[in-house]
């Protein structure tokens, strides 16, 4: 009875990191996995094409400060994904070379309504507590509303409008109508703003880990040694006795005080609780789906691109796209010439889930070959790819989105612990949620609540701000005057409709005054 | 190895009425439910106070010949529900007695408004087809928007908008932001249009069963007897071998040579596969959330309502009220007066899902009160409630709705078979899903297919049509000219506008004739 097990399931890097912690504070947690390998929806692959390639999560950036300290534990390096060269912008058939975050606008009514766009979310986000998003004062209202239908209401020009369909896909590998509007303002505000999360040089996508991501996961588990079971998933939680039983198919019991459930919320359902959950997280379960995304990774003979001055960033606008980002997957040492392309279904029209990897690929390769203006594009020597909508175990990626309404219906159960059941997984995350660096926060938070309600550490303790690391610093982006103070489409026309009147109104006083209409007093 | 098995699981009507036939027609099939009763999403609970009580699906009417069938086959007789007396609508805070399935609005520009409302649900509905609205010239249109949205679009009064709020939490207790409008369409569509669906008398509200719905399921499992296993949730379904393997919680293994999986599609991650569920429906399963509502009965000494000329339907019009639609469930005899509310938290704003059972009975007997203007109504005998959202194996109720998006993407895999696994529940039916009817079309269309894959009948015997009850006849809903051919609030005004142009135009030739401007020739 003074043994302590915590039976933990699907870590991505959260029930890991939510055992490591437990085990360096002296407890004896056991993590019970449902694949045949640890890293959840990290995944790195090793062969002789791709010596090692990352066909789930992958990036890290700045502000992403514990999954860095992790890795800086381990001794696992980072390098900088290639941005040397330009970026390409393909929209309306042609490819425009770009610099710096996002693509620019020439035409000045696009411009600024491109403009206020990101500003109003950035602003809107303001508004939003990352830890209680349906607390913001507008919550209800935002919620009721698809991101799509925000979308509308801001912009004015379709170029934007499509541009921000890419950005809701390629940031939630979902669709701007399924999503909620408060939810995503939510997910953009809690990964630093539109910058950080779209941004490869000091955001989101700014480095990789050398020998891939799910090396992190490895170490942790290699230091739980024999306290990590594989293949293990669980399909029973009962918690009606003293300790807590947990049933796994291959018929393994486990008993324990406090069970920290992993997974994302609506993999919950995989399991039968006893007693039921109470109904709102009986209901949140089924109602937070997983985005859908395949990963595909191409392999050249040679990085084309560079010398075309290109360094390997496509944002692709293009109908039924199978592809909508691409960033350089090469090498840190130049070898194994890639890139990489995250495909999302939604946006490509479910098409592409009926077709074998074999015609994806070429047609993979033909819109490269068209972005890039190049025929080496259509000459790949491999291919890796990824369906994750097919992972039973993940149910899809990158992370769980709120559809309209959930979130100020549901949300406030998210983490809230049931009994002695506790929940990480990086949807339960209040920074970089879905990423792993939300996955970790979300372990080491439910490691401390369990901590915490075993008298060994205060309340006040459970949730923990993280130095800044020393290698990836953060630094903030400027805004210039235009962006910040620039109107939006509607504020222009106003003010052109206002002092057309204006002057209108001048001209005619001043005809009428030269007419003698005006008596000169 | 020529003995046959059917695996089932949690049926509704479905699982049951499945195994019925399959036995009929000499097969051996067995029914594993998770409960420990059959009926699932009917419960007729039977005790002192009430007599019967039916806590979940109980309503049938016209057109539902397939449980009429049943029932009438079980000897089950069905009673009318008490309309004799006026229906009551409230709203504002006064109730409006009313006759007929909608309450009339008496406002001329509120009237037109509600007719085209109901008139364009139906012509939209025209064009979706029940068996495929992906197929819906405007699918992907309709898909993308929410009903709040196309609501919105149609409706020029903030009265005739709260209506049909109303309408969509009483039919698919969510949200009209929450549900695709062309889902939502359909659903309408499939039930016989808005009048079918919404009406007590010739509608879907007409009868209800003489001792409780449940019956019928009490019934086809007494006749299948030792082959339904009472609580025995599956959580393995495993069918890389040449048989199917199903395990269950109680620790029995099951082998089939097919398995119809009969819970709502959502309760289908429950169970974990072997193979894996192909993508399309690994996700679908994440994305069709059940409804939420709590069935509120409350008994009284009297019928008052009837005294005071009052029938006890009830449709509460009240932001924040506890119940949306109430019926009169007093027994077909007269004896134990009570009233049915449909309680539906989302419309509730979901605070009724904290209060204890007394303090909600509390705040129904006040809008009762109010609504029908008696003192009486505060003094409850009895009181029998159900919250659906709180059962693990149904995960909510009446229905699995659909999100805007999921439709079009997913809706084809909705009951495509997965090697020998196929699909029941009243989701998957086509004619009254979401009711008693679906579940039996979708249970008795599943065992054909399988008769159909062991070549004991042909492909076209699968879906069958079913002959009209003798006893209980659908009789047409008349329009009148005004309803088929009134304008739109918008079509009115455009009427008049141009109208009004055309006599002032009129009117300024008329003035400059009289004026002697335009030259007579």
């Amino acid at each position: 009875m003074d043994a302590l097990t915590v039976s933990l399931f699907l870590p991505v890097s959260a029930g890991l990191s939510a055992a490591k912690l437990l085990q360096e504070s002296g407890l004896s947690p056991v993590v019970l996995e449902a694949r045949d390998r640890v890293g959840g929806r990290t995944f790195t692959v090793r062969n002789k094409e791709t010596k090692w390639v990352d066909l789930g999560g992958a990036y890290v950036g700045p502000t992403q400060n514990r999954i860095l300290r992790l890795a800086a534990e381990y001794g696992i390096k980072t390098y900088k994904v290639n941005e040397k060269e330009n970026l390409v912008h393909y929209t309306n058939g042609k490819s425009y070379p770009f610099k710096g975050s996002f693509p620019p606008m020439w035409n000045p009514i696009i411009m600024l309504d491109f403009n206020n766009l990101f500003r109003t979310m950035d602003e809107m986000g303001e508004e939003i507590p990352k830890e209680a998003p349906w607390r913001a004062p507008h919550a209800e209202e935002w919620d009721k509303m698809s991101m799509q239908q925000l979308v509308d209401k801001i912009c004015w020009t379709s170029t934007v409008r499509r541009f921000a369909t890419l950005f809701v896909n390629v940031n939630v590998t979902s669709e701007p109508h399924e999503v909620s509007a408060l939810w995503f303002l939510w997910y953009v505000k809690q990964c630093g703003g539109t910058m950080r999360i779209f941004s490869t040089d000091n955001g989101g996508q700014e480095r990789k880990f050398v020998g891939g991501s799910s090396q992190i996961s490895e170490c942790m588990a290699q230091e739980l040694g024999e306290r990590v079971k594989l293949q293990s998933p669980v399909y029973r939680i009962d918690q009606s006795g003293d300790m807590v039983v947990v049933e796994t198919l291959d018929k393994q019991t486990y008993m324990a005080r406090y069970v920290i459930v992993a997974t994302p919320p609506g993999l919950n359902l995989k399991m039968h609780f006893t007693p039921e959950l109470p109904p709102l997280r009986n209901q949140l379960i089924h109602r937070v789906p997983m985005g859908s995304v395949i990963k595909c990774m191409v392999y050249y003979r040679e990085n084309f691109w560079r010398k075309k001055g290109f360094c390997g960033t496509m944002v692709i606008e293009e109908e039924g796209a199978p592809i909508g980002l691409t960033l350089d997957d090469t090498k840190p040492d130049g070898t194994v010439p890639a890139i990489m392309g995250a495909g999302v279904p939604a946006a490509a029209g479910r098409r592409s889930y009926k077709l074998f990897s074999c015609f994806r690929l070429k047609r993979i390769c033909d819109i490269y070959s068209r972005v890039l203006g190049s025929e080496e594009a259509l000459h790949p020597v491999h291919y890796e790819e990824k369906n994750w909508c097919e992972e039973e175990y993940s149910g899809g990626c990158y992370t769980a989105y709120f559809p309209p309404g959930i979130l100020t219906q549901y949300g406030r159960v998210l983490r809230e612990p049931v009994g002695r059941l506790y929940f990480a997984g990086t949807e339960t995350a209040t920074e970089w949620s879905g990423y792993m660096e939300g996955a970790v926060q979300a372990g080491e938070r439910a490691a401390r609540e369990i901590m915490c309600a075993m008298g060994k550490i205060h309340q006040s303790q459970v949730w923990q701000d993280e130095p800044e690391s020393q290698e990836v610093i953060a630094r903030p982006f400027h805004t210039s005057f235009f962006e910040r103070r620039s109107p939006s489409v509607g504020g222009l026309l106003r003010f052109i409709g206002f002092s057309t009147v204006l002057s209108a109104a001048a001209a005619a006083g001043l005809v009428a005054y030269r007419k003698g209409l005006i008596p000169r007093s």
